[in-house]
């Protein structure tokens, strides 16, 4: 690994099955592969938002196997070349796979990121970045807290601890997806924040951490690593040991329980694009609040959504319907209720 | 033309558009040539209702000359052989098209039928034809008046006059599509039929009223007929010659003016099959009121009509709608709207 002494390592985790916005978003293409919010594809747009040679040095990538060619591809048409892009042979969840990448990378400051969530503001993002790389470069392990505005029940929540300084508060502890009638109590008392998924911290500082609290995850991922087959930028752990790490998330298995954990509360326009109602929310609608895309007629409808990327899709008098047309499959839902798109995912 | 002394010709005219049905109905393969309402085509059901050699000679059609294969093929899938197939260079109404047949066969008693309609009831057609089949002989157009359930406008409908036998009344008047008022005056006066462009005659009867009413249509067709092509029962008319004729309905051209029309009265589960709420009225449905077929999943949904011919449809929480996928084309329509079809239909 090269050393990138005082910069900021993005380590871009490219994880997820692609059941939720499925028939567009599958296991071959999930996605953060798939240009659903603008022109450039998620993973695209989260390589470009830490692209700035003066603050960061460039990514290293956490993806499974099988889609090593898209991220060749998708790197490439950014003219973005990364420092290392780690396959793994299966999914592990979160913690293993950053584990990998601070095992690549012990000495830097890694700035962990979801490749398939959308940031809308990314001033507010770098500087969120700004106030936590102080905490990170002392050794805490520094995590995003969303503004929530509405009593989401399909993320983690964090609670503000004590004010550590500008902008950067300890965590007074992590909740696993809540109820809906907890969400609201949450939102009602105020200081609690969803858990993006993003973190800040020393590579070593999260090893250790996984050390005392994980310490199967590091010993598997320590042994994939060493026998790691290496191919220019690409690195290759070694499948038997990667596989007997336990699949935990990094919430589950560092954070509720690590010391120093800090939290910046940051609000950014932040989407996890997680279903098809998030992708009408973010898209640009005309004035019946319609979105298509793609070879679409519409006429007397109001409140959909409806993408193509083949077929046509001809419909009047439509109301709040959902309509996404991919390769042979059609996929319709009613508004609100997108979630149901992961039933029909194979 | 063979002689059939004492048989009824069965006329099928296949016209048609294929706008309402689309995208499954095309110009290329209109809606009678498509298995919609069961296992067999509606041309096949209209051919096989008179397929009784004891009562009826073999079929004359009349059709559009690009569907000549497909006619060759659903006959020939049902064993029935034509006496003849007439091929329209081009569409002119029904008047015209009736007046090939009546051509081909004018000492013959016509029984002329759409063939993109449905009749449940195929025995009570039976007497009804038996029931008029007296007057034709004597000269009359019987035309057959269907038992309205409904105000539709989206028909002609015919005003009974004085009887004139069994189950037979004199025709008072024609009346063109009405709008709703008046539609639900005429139900609610009673003594009013849809008119089902179902007809019975000599075919030198109707040849006759022609040349009163309409002599242009006779004149035309009259050349195209003797300048026509055969090869084997496939009969050209005279392309020349037969768009010459005006395009004009037997409805407007003869049946309205004519003297001696008579009407045969009856209930037999009738349908112009005209509109995909028509088909999903004709469908079987589950106890949700669901009518799928093809490669379709439907979960929690209600009151819905999904049709594919080929890609795969999934939805779920989905009420009243009618989705119809062709080939590369979907249609998507709230039940009770599907006349929109045609706005995009080409």
């Amino acid at each position: 690994m090269k050393a990138h002494t005082g910069h900021v390592v993005p380590v871009i985790l490219s994880g997820g099955s692609g059941t939720r916005l499925w028939p567009m978003s599958t296991p071959e293409r999930p996605k953060q592969f798939l240009a659903l919010t603008g022109n450039e594809t998620m993973f695209q747009l989260t390589a470009a938002r830490t692209a700035d040679p003066a603050r960061f040095s460039p990514p290293i990538i956490v993806a499974n196997a099988r889609h090593a060619a898209l991220i060749d591809v998708q790197l490439s048409a950014i003219g973005m070349i990364p420092d290392a892009v780690i396959l793994e042979p299966m999914a592990r969840n979160s913690a293993p796979a950053i584990a990998l990448a601070a095992l690549a990378a012990p000495e830097s400051v890694l700035l962990v990121m979801p490749s398939d969530h959308v940031i809308a503001d990314t001033d507010a993002f770098g500087s969120a970045v700004s106030r936590g790389l102080p905490f990170a470069e002392a050794g805490w392990l520094v995590t995003f807290g969303i503004t929530p505005d509405a009593p989401e029940t399909g993320f983690g929540y964090i609670r503000s601890g004590d004010p550590l300084g500008e902008g950067v508060v300890a965590v007074d502890r992590f909740i696993e997806k809540p109820d809906h009638m907890r969400a609201e109590a949450m939102i009602a008392e105020g200081g609690h924040c969803w858990n993006g998924g993003i973190f800040l911290m020393r590579g070593q500082a999260y090893l250790d951490a996984l050390g005392i609290h994980a310490p199967e995850i590091l010993g598997a991922c320590e042994t994939a690593m060493s026998a790691a087959r290496f191919n220019g930028a690409k690195i290759h752990p070694d499948e038997g040991a990667f596989s007997s790490s336990p699949a935990t998330s990094i919430d589950y298995a560092v954070m509720e329980k690590a010391d120093r954990v800090a939290m910046v509360p940051i609000d950014m326009g932040w989407s996890d694009v997680g279903s098809w109602d998030a992708i009408h929310a973010l898209a640009e609608a005309d004035a019946a609040g319609n979105a298509v895309r793609g070879d679409v007629q519409l006429e007397d409808s109001s409140g959909c959504l409806i993408e193509t990327d083949g077929i046509r899709i001809s419909g009047a008098g439509l109301q709040d319907l959902i309509v996404i047309a991919s390769g042979n499959e059609v996929l319709i839902l009613p508004r609100g209720k997108s979630q149901e798109a992961r039933r029909f995912a194979k």
